[in-house]
């Protein structure tokens, strides 16, 4: 394979576009700047040069000029994601969907369709709304974030407890391959036989090839929703009312919890009030046939009473049920307000391990000296803790990461994992070895040679000391702090 | 790797027992033919031996002595596969897992419990009963078939609809690899990052090593189960009505479609009376807390009058609910007053396409001249046709192969699969090829290469054209037939 030799610039560029089209491939310092990183932004690296394919043969032909010019890429979607994974670590091209938006065909009785994986997640669910459908998976970004990301990351959302993550809401994809195959994986039915590729590769994190189209299930929309968010005088009767719902055999729709930091951004921010005794908020969710959430709103709201909520607010209409979800909704991003920079974390544990984790948050942001808040998918055990400080001093820049790296540690060692949901990416490949162990990193690169053998799709993610990557990531990491 | 030289049977025979124990070895003539296949009785083919493991580390002993002597070795649960899985495709030794059965770990407050491979599913279920919680995978065979088992063939039941099939509820698995090591997958917790190597053991037929230990979820037990049992006059009627149910968004428990061939075997087995005209029944169970079940049922039942069921038996109590799921679960064993033999299909179409389906299959019972009555999992579009006929008649048998053959090649033809819970086995692999094309199964060949290059472990299984199979699969089914 020929090496990319970055003094060829200019040639490379002039063959790119000859190739692709120059209408598809963007190379000014403005362009590779902006597609140095996602929103995870503390490892950066500017690409050779952004290309914008329009269909599955477009990037088929990319992929097969990286591999022809040695060239190293990188997919990206919206670029939302919290771990690096579209971060263009060893340069090369950046890979956008931008142009691959289309919904392809969409199948009403079988409630399924087919769609370019540049698509926004949203727009799924808008086209074919008409029908009383909607696409399942929900995360924060829907409204920018792209049916390839969410692919790639596997996406939770607020309705993963009930719905399922992107994995069980995918049939079929279709992706080039790191050699610049054209392959197809899955059916349009569920449960193949045969080995499961489709789990890889939904999950993969773009490293196991590029894909540019996707059959997906629809869920049809609920005829009723209704939506109450209660508060607790302490985080321990918040956690004892998610355990009994679920030992009630009831799964709402939602079930998210909110701690005093969110309160208080959300107050200073919007102007909510919450009871001054209150340390958590559940916001609960339940969708379905009318009687059925009459009947679950029932069950939820005597357990709420039961472990002692101060207050119960059950909204009357829509206008007051999209105020209820602003906590959860707007809490990140009213964070603004306690701070001028904010990183959140995102791990796992085991739901009976809930109050003790965010005594031990606690203890981290004590000995860090910065704010934490936290914010998490209560169901799952999935938390993110948000870290609120100032940037511009690098002792506290230091005493943040140090901070996460404590707190995903203290997941592992309650038997949790170090991601929920936003992947390994760059940002998590230092604690792949203290979870997975020597071994376990063995099996994970023969399962990526599977479909992956070369080191230019996008490298340097998910597995650690990957060749080519350990000495440009220490520059990254320099560059950047 | 040395080769296994059948003439040396003796020598093998003494070494085998010196290293287990040789209370842990049966080699004669009669266990050799006890386990000369599984309930999918075409193919056959002896063992060497067969062993007993108790332990993991028994395992490993075993696995690494078949390395050492070049003999093959196939896994073994309770033996109700359905596609020859456990079939000792090039003899050798079979390793039952009759005696690991222990549940190792209880943990009630995360809902998960560790047990040994060779535990029967319903003993799971026993063993939290007086917490509240099941093990949910629920095949027709759980009184007798093993958490192993269900994870290789990744089994469901009919309440899939509702809990999904195995790999939903399997955490983390321990298992003994081709090479000999002893390898752990998964984490107590879900959604675990890297790659999702969980889904390739599960469903991966036993191919991929031998599972000895696995951490499974627990479910609260539904609080409230109603149970009701309707009758339609045409087969469109009830496909409609599963498809109005799940267009309103209630899910049940279980949704299970039966036909006339049914009904008739039931009447003449248990002389049970279903309405002179139906043509379907649907059976129809809700559970979940009791204000859910109410309304679910009201769902229900509404749905089932506006599609002109003929009759609606709801049941009172226990003693009822059983009896109206008699025709789901004793059907295909009451199929034996119709013909001496029975042979069950398993087959995956787009929901969508039932009616032609049940319409192509009528076809193919008047074309074969043998019965074919109609049990299937409607919700998912899993269906069971069972031929009925008398295996005496050389000709009768042929036209059964060829007719279930023409059956899975409609499902592929209508966008389907293959098999939705049953496995390839032995039994499917000529159809691989054309579910998944030659690329495909390159793919495929490479996957299961991650953890088994070895021909040693379980050979002939889901991959067509495997080395040293093709000679002798010629040879069992000459046996066989």
């Amino acid at each position: 394979m020929p090496t990319f030799d970055p003094s060829s610039e200019r040639a490379l560029l002039d063959d790119l576009r000859a190739v692709l089209g120059s209408n598809k491939v963007l190379a000014g310092p403005s362009a590779r700047k902006a597609y140095d990183c996602d929103a995870y932004t503390v490892d950066k690296s500017e690409p050779l040069a952004v290309v914008l394919p329009e269909s599955t043969t477009d990037v088929q032909t990319i992929v097969r000029w990286c591999l022809a010019h040695g060239v190293p890429y990188t997919p990206r979607g919206a670029g939302t994601g919290l771990s690096g994974g579209t971060l263009p670590a060893l340069g090369g091209l950046v890979v956008s969907t931008k142009k691959m938006t289309r919904i392809l065909e969409v199948d009403l009785d079988n409630r399924c369709l087919l769609a370019q994986s540049g698509a926004v997640n949203k727009r799924l669910s808008e086209a074919v709304a008409h029908a009383g459908l909607h696409f399942a998976p929900d995360p924060s970004s829907q409204t920018v974030s792209t049916l390839g990301g969410n692919i790639a990351e596997n996406s939770g959302g607020p309705h993963t407890l009930k719905y399922g993550v992107t994995v069980q809401h995918v049939l079929k994809v279709t992706m080039v391959d790191p050699l610049g195959e054209i392959v197809t994986i899955g059916s349009r039915t569920e449960n193949l036989p045969g080995y499961d590729f489709l789990s890889l590769i939904v999950g993969g994190e773009g490293t196991l090839g590029i894909v540019t189209e996707a059959w997906v299930k629809l869920t049809p929309n609920p005829v009723k929703v209704e939506t109450v968010l209660a508060s607790f005088p302490r985080v321990r009767d918040a956690t004892q009312t998610v355990a009994d719902i679920i030992a009630e055999g009831t799964i709402p729709a939602a079930l998210e919890m909110m701690d005093r930091g969110i309160m208080k951004a959300v107050s200073l921010a919007f102007g909510l009030k919450y009871p001054p005794d209150a340390e958590a908020l559940l916001l609960i969710e339940c969708d379905g046939a009318p009687e059925t959430v009459a009947a679950e709103m029932d069950t939820v709201t005597r357990l709420c009473r039961a472990n002692g909520s101060l207050e119960l607010n059950v909204a009357q209409n829509e206008a007051e049920r999209l105020k209820l979800w602003t906590a959860r909704k707007k809490g990140i991003g009213a964070m603004g307000r306690l701070a001028p920079s904010i990183v959140t974390q995102d791990g796992v544990i085991p739901r009976s391990k809930l109050p003790e984790m965010l005594d031990f948050i606690a203890e981290v942001a004590r000995d860090a000296g910065v704010g934490i808040a936290n914010i998490f998918h209560a169901g799952d055990g999935n938390l993110h803790p948000c870290f609120y400080f100032d940037d511009r001093d690098p002792d506290q820049v230091r005493a943040v990461v140090a901070g996460g790296d404590r707190i995903l540690q203290k997941c592992l060692d309650l038997g949790g994992s170090l991601s929920g949901e936003h992947g390994i990416g760059v940002e998590k490949l230092d604690l792949m070895e203290t979870m997975f162990g020597k071994e376990g990193l063995v099996i994970q690169a023969d399962a990526k040679r599977v479909f992956n053998e070369s080191p230019l799709c996008n490298p340097c993610k998910v597995l650690p000391n990957q060749k080519s990557c350990v000495e440009h990531r220490r520059r990254w990491r320099g560059a950047a702090w």
